[in-house]
This record gives structure tokens, sequence and C-alpha cells, in this order.
């Protein structure tokens, strides 16, 4: 299998610009900054998405992301920021490796769009509700 | 300060359609369903965003975030999943209580609209990397 674009990175076969980085986790800016500080973290081993990635490794990636986005708020002077992980390419997933998404937000007509519309028409929500809990 | 509607679900003061429970944890089904199955996790302690809560609750409420996710895949044939949790108003937040979304995507033309367009021209990505990285 060919390796992903992170892949590649992690092993220094192609250039980033590299915000933070451990054993288990680098951070580098997204090169299309759809808000300026576009931020992803990534884990250094590869796991395809959130979904499969082992709980610590995680939780170090989370950590990594939430320190991200304070400094933001701090040293960027960014107003809010959006964390946010897409698992496969329905949710709009690019690049089949785990990383996480911090944006910095300033202000509206940024390059970031995110609308949630309610769509709770028709939907019986305690059979719904039921079904997620018994599956879980 | 007036409770927020998060705190008055979790002291049961509201009725939620509650997904999953533990003591540190709540999920419940999200009243709009921009997804069928959209879940809001939840720390039952009040923290105002993910930039704010520890480390340890933070993990929690991702690893539950995470097994909801799996079972968006594996019991509601969902093709994908966006985690996603805004921080702030700028970002989209509604309710000052830390809580992330999880929402199961079937296909197109839902009710998650989600665009990340190319917003890089005429930043120095060096000096930002930079600037991020002391921040740290």
């Amino acid at each position: 299998m060919e390796k992903d674009v992170f892949c590649k990175i992690i092993d220094g076969e192609i250039p980033a610009h590299v915000v933070y980085e451990d054993n288990d986790v680098i951070a580098i800016l997204d090169i299309s900054q759809v808000t300026k500080g576009h931020t992803l973290v990534i884990s250094k081993k590869h796991y395809d998405t959130f979904l499969a990635v082992p709980n610590d490794v995680m939780h170090k990636v989370m950590d990594v992301a939430q320190k991200i986005g304070q400094t933001m708020i701090a040293g960027l002077h960014a107003k809010g920021v959006n964390i946010l992980t897409n698992c496969y390419e329905a949710a709009g997933q690019t690049v089949p490796h785990f990383h996480v998404h911090v944006i910095p937000r300033y202000e509206n007509g940024d390059g970031f769009i995110l609308e949630m519309k309610n769509n709770a028409d028709g939907i019986n929500l305690p059979a719904l509700c039921n079904s997620i809990k018994t599956n879980l």
C-alpha cells in the first residue's frame, strides 16, 4: 500500500511546518489554512480514523489539540476554536490517517463554513435512542 | 449564575434521550438531529469548553464519543462520522458547557454542512508556525 501524505511527512519524505512533535504525535500547519493557524494534530503511528485509534494514543493526540487550541486563544487572539475529526470520506476525511483539525476562529466569513440544521422531523427519538443504547 | 441546559438535564430537571451515562459522562440525542443519530457527549461536571476541561475528564468524554461513533458505523450503518467540539460562540458553541458532537453521515444533503475552503493566500507559513510553536 502506498504511504499516505502524513506518513510521508512523519518519515521526513515531504516537508511540513511542524508546530509540535514528540514520540507519538506531530502537529503541522494545514497547507490549506481554512483559517489562519489551522493546524492538524496527527498520530505518528498510522491508524485510518479516530474510530480505529487505541485510547492511549487518542488521548495523547487530544491533549496536544487542546494545548494548541488554548494557544490559539492566548497567542493568536482567536475568539473561538473548532476541534474536528472526520472519519471516512462520507464525513469529509481526505487523508485516511487519523488527524484532528484545530481551527481558530476570528470572525465570520473565513474559509470554515459550518451549518448544523435541524433535521429532527419524522425521527422517532425514543426508538433511535434505544437502538444506539442497545448497540453500545 | 443560571444553570445551562446540560446542567439541568444532568440534574434531572429537564428530560432527555439518554444514550449512555456513567459517573462522569452523559450522552444524549441532540434534539435538533442534524443527522439521524446526532449525539452529544457531555462532561457531567460543568466546564465551559473543551479548552477548559481537565485532561482526565476530557479523555473519558472522548472515549465515549469514540465508542458511540463506532456504534453508528456498526449499528446505524452510517458511512462516516464527524466528531466535533466548538469552543466559544465565535466557533458556533451554543451551550456554554463542554460537549462533543458525534454526527453520523449517510449521504449528501443532510443537515450537516461543512466546507473547508483554502484560505492560505497571503499567510506567511514559516512565521505563523514559529509564532504558534513559541507560544505552546
